[in-house]
């Protein structure tokens, strides 16, 4: 029983072996404890209830869909823009990551962040603090509703798992990344989550009180993109920089990725899986604002792109493809809490201004704080995900609900702040806790002889580009000849 | 006339001919019989009988939009899995079995599947053990749910027939492929999907009658993927094993494939593809159990990469991208027969144990059978897809009409046992006689100097990285400079 | 202020600047205009209006975004179809048509190719000629139903111009090919559209009291693919054959692409995306005939794949990826102006024809012509583009509202060919006058040198392949490795 119980073996197991017990204690539990329960599991009290509902379930599945589908862009992103010998490890990161963030999220994201909500059935329990119920979707979770709301929320919470995995490539051991994707999914990115758009204090009555308004966000600039930046960045940060990233004079070299094909399908599948990380966040196809938040959608990673495109085309006389792309990324980005709130001149404008304030971002970051970022996710997710959440407060222009200062309200402005700030503090904070308690413990970079060989021989037994050819025998045996055995 | 009548020209040119007067001949006879009949071409009619009908349309059509899009996935998967050599190859037949599947399924596979089932206009003849009427799509066929079902069903079809193009990958025939192709999607898949769902005796009142139980498969565990890995076993085993793969002295030898980032993507693809495959299956995007079902597909898929993952992590201290990427696949193909009839606890129990056991029938078929399959798809369409069957009779709750061992119904488990039985038995039979029947008139295996060459230049006339460099002439022509004559 | 201002800097800046000062002037002037204005920004009137609206709004978005991630897949095409060198400069020039094409189908495309039909809110003022409403999305047109259509709308406006890309590959420089960008989707484009789709005379009660029909294009065989195909054309002509594409004896060479994973995948994805092209179409998911729509154009792109290959195979006795792929690209844009008027049998022989004459346009173009392009983008699209046209007449069934020959109406055709000829006419003039005024102005084609050695550090500073490698410093400064700096 090797799975279960083995002598002599390294840190992550026993790490993985907690987790699994306290998981599967804690299933148990909760599917003995709920299965005489379920508030609609077949979906026919519902529909009957609201004979649309349809619509909106195949709205926000085939959006949650899209948004899935952006690990395969973040995928493609990141391992172009890295170097190949290091490529089999990022992708493995990415596979696990959106797979262990569904799995802890099922088991205790979900019920972090939206129990209390009351936002579907079986998620009654929380404060404004933390969610409390909801746990591995049992009892009054086994519910067609909350279960299409808690796949739109997951590929959420994987997406901003995976944000981090281009900021700390190169160099940082897989399993310590697995235990990071775990726990953020679990536990960081639900709480924020839940002061956000789980029934916390941020969006709900407490802010309001504090401030005249609730914070708005969204889609996510702030509790997708802020959080996974900042994680991003304080995860960088502590690894440390790539080996010859910084030279002995303390000069910046640029470490050009291998395959710039990946680089720029990886941001046209982001892009696309945009319009439903956007779009499904109404989480309703009869509401027709949908229209608006795609085409606003659109609109801003356009601009991203020529704005990134033309300024790299002023100073330097040539455009760079990648920093267009990060320039659509930005935009989109930006445009993620307010897409819903502002008119389409608006979103040129967010978009516009997102993809400038990602340069600058990239250029203070890796020049000034020293910190390697080999894709620039602290900058694209980060940076452009805070004038995200400040945008709102400026152009929301009450056509759907939100106004801002150009509708000729203030206090929604200094909420949006509030939101930002504590995002920032929040990530960042949980950040450096948590990968310096990896750092401790099991260890968070690779060892110089892995990073300068590549790490993807050492850590997985592959290589990306192998193309094995082995050697052909001419004998027989037993009178078959030997490559044709079966 | 060369297209028409042409001699001295190779076999497949006969086989093409028979089969195209054949197609063309009975076109003309049902497509004149069939002009003046048309159930409801234009929806008018359907509409106004079920106002909502829009709504399953929508879903219908945009989940068989992604499962087509699957071949992209398989594409990219089988291509990465593979050596640079044969990629063409590989890729040619992976457009052509999605062509001649989807013609064949038009022509002869529908009707020989649905037929008799009466699910859809112009459905009405056939038995329990085929069916006989809607070939060509015309006459009452001619209707617009007709119409859009048998595009959702087609998809299927052309995914069954990709899933053997990378077991018999690097030495097989791109002719031989093509028939092969047409010949599964024409007869051999339609047959037994006829029998479980088409109302044939699998899925109807027979086996009901001798068991008490009908068997059930929501979205083809068994109809697509078991039949399509017992067609790439038998496939595999026919056509023989890669020059190389097994030693002089018997020992197997891995022949890495040529690109990671194609393997990880396509499996990438494959997840978010398999949202429209099961999603879809139930036809209606009024029917909410979709939010389950969707979330049952990931979940399953998730726990099969974290499985293949960890077990690699155990027995090597490595984890594999190429083994983690195959239990998320195995995973998906796992809840793919269960996932509208059971919870989200038992999605991630029967994906983790699909996960295992494709690691175990890799072992098996590679080295106790000694049997070559470079992408592992016997393993993981054909082992999970049996286990997928039968895990219905398992656990399937009760929640949603079907119940299994959990539910206190053992008789569930048995339908599903003779299904799986069938399904095995019916798909390494055809798929016997099938290509050893192409390898005894058209010749199944490429020369051995092709093998070694690579079959992409001599079967193709490409090369997947030529990167030509013409010369560069300075010379002129009449006055104009070569390089810019037009 | 080096943005906005700045002294010895070429023409493209001025060129830049020039559009920039009057697209912001025009649009404070339409944002302030219209600030107190908007139609119904949120949709609460317009779904109290129409119920089942949010089905119709599902579908056009959900089909929008299929269209826009086609961008994915002519960038993957194109890519794998050149070489290496110049690859970056494509997928440069693939990120910003989109781009820039989506802003200036914003500022001025829609109104002048949608004002005036009265569609939707705020597209009332226009003529026959030319629409003169709905600048910038502003005022009655910040309306949800308003930009939802521009949304389906513009990623139509960025295909056709994405499909001159791949013509003109290898050889252009980046800003002369945005300027073409910004000025086709502003202008050249949206005017034949609006002759075919907005309420001008080809498609409105004109031409019927002409020839005694109006000519139809249901997605666009003529006014994106014809017009972006004869565009392509036009601009191989005038930028000239790349270097050693034609030898000193006037022989003609083949130059491979680098990658022909990356040409079928390409194929793939726009093959998908084309389901949201034809599909969404009818704007309306409770319109069915979208499952017919559907169906026919997958039967018509796996005819033309085919097709291909089966010409390819008896030819030269091998079968091209690549050849096949076009074919099956050729059938796509050949059933996009019938898909939603015949029945499948017709989208397969509609598809078979188109595959040929491409093949033959393809001869006939790099033969005779003596135009070099590339991808083969001029017969794909603009070939197969007139056939998709001119099929309307001959095979619309008269189930759908439109009959041609086979439904006994030869009026039909006569439109259809009268609009062929007119959007041939139209971009071929408006292409040559364009193209050689780039040529003129900006300079169209890049030095020997750069197109020698590859375009893409020249124009662009990046490497599709570079794969740094940095020197790794054992040096520490302060005491701490330079490599751990931070």
């Amino acid at each position: 029983m090797t799975l279960l119980w083995a002598r002599g073996q390294p840190r992550w197991v026993a790490f993985v072996r907690i987790i699994a017990a306290v998981a599967l204690a804690l299933a148990a539990f909760f599917i003995v404890r709920g299965a005489a329960l379920a508030a609609d599991p077949n979906g026919a009290d519902t529909i009957s209830a609201d004979p649309d509902a349809g619509v909106n379930f195949v709205w926000t599945l085939t959006s949650g869909a899209l948004v899935f589908f952006m690990q395969a862009g973040f995928a493609l992103l990141g391992a172009g823009l890295i170097r190949a010998k290091n490529t089999v490890n990022y992708l493995t990161k990415n596979i696990l990551d959106f797979a262990a963030a569904g799995l802890s999220f099922w088991a205790f994201g979900y019920a972090f962040m939206f129990g209390g909500s009351g936002l579907q059935p079986g998620l009654d329990q929380g404060n404004a603090v933390i969610g409390l119920s909801g746990f591995f979707l049992a009892g009054d979770a086994y519910d067609v509703s909350t279960v299409s709301f808690w796949f739109f929320q997951m590929v959420f919470a994987a997406t901003t798992a995976t944000i981090v995995a281009g900021a700390v490539a190169e160099r940082t051991k897989v399993t310590a990344y697995l235990a990071y994707g775990f726990i953020v999914t679990a536990i960081v990115y639900p709480i924020y989550g839940h002061w956000m758009w789980g029934g916390g204090w941020l969006g709900g009555e407490q802010l309001q009180s504090l401030v005249g308004a609730s914070a708005v966000d969204f889609a996510g600039s702030g509790v997708v993109h802020t959080v996974g930046g900042m994680l991003a960045l304080a995860g960088a940060a502590t690894v440390g920089a790539r080996l010859g990233k910084y030279g002995p004079n303390g000069e910046v070299r640029t470490i050009r990725g291998h395959n710039m094909v990946y680089v720029v399908i990886g941001m046209f599948i982001l892009f696309f899986g945009w319009f439903g990380f956007n779009g499904g966040s109404t989480t309703a196809g009869n509401d027709l604002r949908i229209g608006i938040i795609i085409a606003n959608t659109f609109l801003a990673g356009a601009t991203g792109a020529v704005v990134a495109a033309y300024v790299g085309l002023v100073r330097t006389g040539r455009i760079s493809a990648a920093q267009s792309s990060n320039g659509a990324l930005a935009g989109l980005v930006g445009i993620t809490a307010p897409c819903a709130f502002v008119a389409p001149w608006a979103a040129v404008v967010i978009g516009a201004i997102a993809a400038g304030l990602m340069l600058v971002s990239v250029h203070v970051i890796e020049h000034r704080l020293r910190i390697d970022d080999p894709v620039g996710a602290s900058s694209v997710h980060g940076t452009a995900g805070v004038w995200g959440l400040l945008s709102v407060g400026i152009f929301a222009d009450g056509t759907y609900g939100i106004s801002g200062f150009i509708a000729g309200n203030g206090s929604q402005f200094v909420a949006q702040l509030i939101a930002a700030i504590v995002a920032v503090a929040w990530a960042l904070t949980m950040g450096f806790v948590l990968f310096n308690a990896l750092k401790l413990t099991m260890g968070l970079r690779a060892s110089r002889e892995d990073e300068l060989s590549g790490m993807d021989e050492p850590e997985h037994g592959e290589s990306t580009y192998a193309d094995d050819e082995p050697p052909v025998d001419d004998v027989e045996v037993n009178g078959v000849p030997a490559a044709e055995m079966q």
